[in-house]
């Protein structure tokens, strides 16, 4: 909590080589917060304050590091370093490590650890990208249905040092099937001489390590639960999948949302953490995209170029027509994707959604559409720039307002439905993307309605 | 998890009136299910369901549900019934649960409790809306630092039953003062006879009740935590928030997010549940910002209007000009907001940012500059339709694209900053609203090359 505040001091230390001091504050310090501390330092000095750290902090700190901190730290050591690090990590918080380095050093580094910690990672490696088992720990307490309290309490003490949660005991029979899974306050409040299998209701939810990490992001949603259990093909617990994973996902599942909401491919790190690079390579992609269906414009009012050259004040309101009509589709899309996450609503409620849109979009349209008018109308009042058709010429822009906001809103909410449908990320109906849908159409649609309604005045 | 696929057959179940079966049916569902179930029936009837819980089942779904359904079924509700929920709720799902309602309807179910909760809603209430007060349930354990492991376990099981969570003991002195948190890990591992005091280290984070919500989220995420204490100007223990309250406000600080950056106004609730009027009113307000913003564009174009109808080819461009500067601004500003949100940065990194998006902004429009000069090369190159002066016309688009675009990057990663900086919410920057900026200055940009470059030409 107070990182920021005393990085000056810390660096300082470093500069007067005053190590013992160092090692003295930092062993006062919150994990979080010398994690945090280092994360902040220039990178060449990050390993220097690592190796500085006393010894029960080095893990706890390493795994509140950011990979790219991590990445940066174990480079600078030697193997017995990194062994004695990775053999000490959760096997969960290993395996993101591990997916993050390239083939060869992780290679090295299966290498460096003890023969059953090898078996582990190699096993959650195993499993599909973005599957459940990616996430998953085989770190647990589980126990036979015939114990006592007592004997779970006893079990904890003794096994539970190593279990990456203690509020979920698992059940499981002689053949490893779960079949029940006990909360640690159900254990807690419960007498020591109760039998645990007067508890059991048999009812649990569990994921398959194959499952997609989202599948489990929803289900922990929904159920608002710790841990969960993972089971194989036959039902029998090979790990558990605790909260602090899940949320790291859902966490990057929003990021990944909110960038292509903004028209991004999104990103593999933090922003700042991509380099320029990558930064232009992922923009670049729908930028481009956009940039050829946007040219499309250029070829919309190439055809009406001689409806322009004769009124040119209908080019005037190009932008403001085709712009309302790009709000109004970001709006939507946002709302729509976003509700989609949530779970809030699924296609099948594409109706309902539909009429909604469509009175929004008539009624805001409306509201623009008028704003529109009054603005020529006062404008004429003042200067007659407009000249003798100015009437028709503010309800040209009017009804195209209407039409475009109309068109935006409905775009913009059924896309990403649509997409859902089709099994796609709903996401990628970008804000930029619904707009250059509604331009060129947008677009279409003002020059027609310019053509009935000035056709024989100014056309 | 089944809760869809039964839905019929319950609906079946109730229109023949055959409440046994539904009664037993549901009694062997997850609560979270039967909340899903409830939710998703029609309105008329989610509260004949509700009544045919099994008694022990009643206040857990209960609990599961959206705030909408809570307030659809209480209304349903005699008063001897809504007292029975109420009076059982956790304080901290009955504070959120009072927010939503009416002052009066309030006031009835205050007078509906038992003393000792009236007490605590009164009090819970009393703190600022978005403040951890709001967040928070006395209902937790503490201990003094005499006592040992046996005692504590004993204390959980007299009292436990009543405490939102069992994941940290506090360990409070004389006076009420919290001197220490222990996980119940800590607890659980060590032998019953140790004397609490060797566990502690007089080391805890903890929130004030007036904090605001968001400080809360920020410390979660950071010490990874399930509960934290809240502790008055003394110091003193006066309650817990847990983990679950805190990810409802994240997300709903994302969801607030995500509608920003697209433009409107954070709904209040779900969108499902927001009144078409509330919608519409929720997207009227920056539309009309917008729309008066993008009137300039009307303004900026009749200042050109001349060179418009010297050279009508000038006005084919503009949309694709404009759209790429608002495209290049809404990709700059997601990443910048999101960026902050998860304080992947602040203010400070402003000018690593700036050098940054410089680069990128440069490097984009160079690309997208270069694909409209070859357009235009390959059509004159077909049909000679841009005239002598073609190659001069490709120039000032693709100049008038870098600059477009370098200066939608810019914008779009500042203008979050900058409110961040005067405390203004960054999402307020939403890509509508860095397009608009974008649009003016573009078009003026635009028409100010092409009377550069075209000047004694075409214009």
């Amino acid at each position: 909590m107070f990182g920021n505040l005393l990085l000056p001091e810390i660096l300082e230390l470093i500069e007067a080589k005053d190590f013992r001091t160092l090692k003295e504050i930092m062993s006062e310090w919150h994990p979080a917060d010398l994690a945090e501390l280092i994360s902040d330092l220039p990178e060449a000095t990050q390993f220097v304050v690592f190796r500085f750290l006393p010894k029960k902090l080095t893990t706890p700190v390493f795994e509140y590091l950011s990979v790219e901190s991590q990445k940066t730290i174990l480079e600078s050591m030697g193997n017995k370093e990194i062994a004695a690090i990775i053999n000490d990590l959760s096997p969960d918080d290993r395996t993101s490590l591990f997916e993050e380095l390239p083939h060869s050093v992780v290679k090295n580094m299966l290498s460096l650890l003890s023969k059953e910690e090898r078996d582990i990672a190699k096993t959650l490696l195993g499993y599909p990208e973005e599957s459940v088992g990616r996430l998953m720990t085989p770190e647990y307490i589980s126990v036979k249905e015939d114990v006592t309290i007592e004997d779970v309490l006893e079990k904890i003490r003794k096994y539970g040092k190593d279990s990456e949660t203690l509020d979920v005991i698992y059940v499981i029979d002689e053949d490893g099937k779960l079949v029940d899974d006990l909360t640690i306050r159900q254990i807690l409040l419960s007498p020591p001489q109760k039998q645990i299998a007067k508890l059991m209701d048999y009812k649990f939810s569990s994921l398959n390590a194959t499952d997609d990490q989202e599948i489990a992001v929803d289900i922990f949603r929904k159920y608002d639960c710790y841990a969960l259990p993972v089971i194989d093909n036959d039902g029998c617990l090979i790990g558990i999948v605790t909260i602090d994973d899940i949320l790291e996902v859902a966490e990057e599942e929003t990021t990944e949302d909110i960038h292509k909401i903004g028209g991004i491919e999104a990103l593999d790190d933090s922003y700042m953490q991509t380099s320029v690079f990558d930064l232009i390579r992922k923009r670049a992609i729908w930028l481009i995209v956009l940039f050829f269906g946007e040219m499309l414009t250029a070829s919309a009012m190439s055809h009406f170029e001689g409806d322009i050259s004769k009124a040119v004040v209908l080019a005037l309101f190009v932008p403001l027509i085709i712009s309302s009509g790009g709000n109004s589709g970001s709006q939507a899309t946002s709302l729509i994707i976003r509700g989609l996450a949530l779970k809030e609503f699924g296609f099948s409620d594409w109706w309902k959604i539909m009429k909604r849109e469509l009175v929004s979009g008539f009624i805001l349209g409306f509201i623009l559409g008028s704003i529109g008018f009054i603005r020529i109308w006062l404008w004429q009042s003042i200067s007659g720039i407009y000249g003798p058709y100015w009437l028709s010429i503010g309800f040209v822009v009017m009804f195209s307002l209407i039409g475009v906001v109309m068109w935006g809103t409905l775009s913009g909410s059924m896309l990403p439905l649509l997409l859902k449908r089709l099994k796609l990320d709903p996401a990628t109906s970008s804000a930029p993307f619904v707009a250059t849908i509604v331009d060129v159409t947008g677009l279409i649609l003002y020059f027609s309605i310019a053509q009935m309604l000035l056709g024989g005045k100014l056309l």
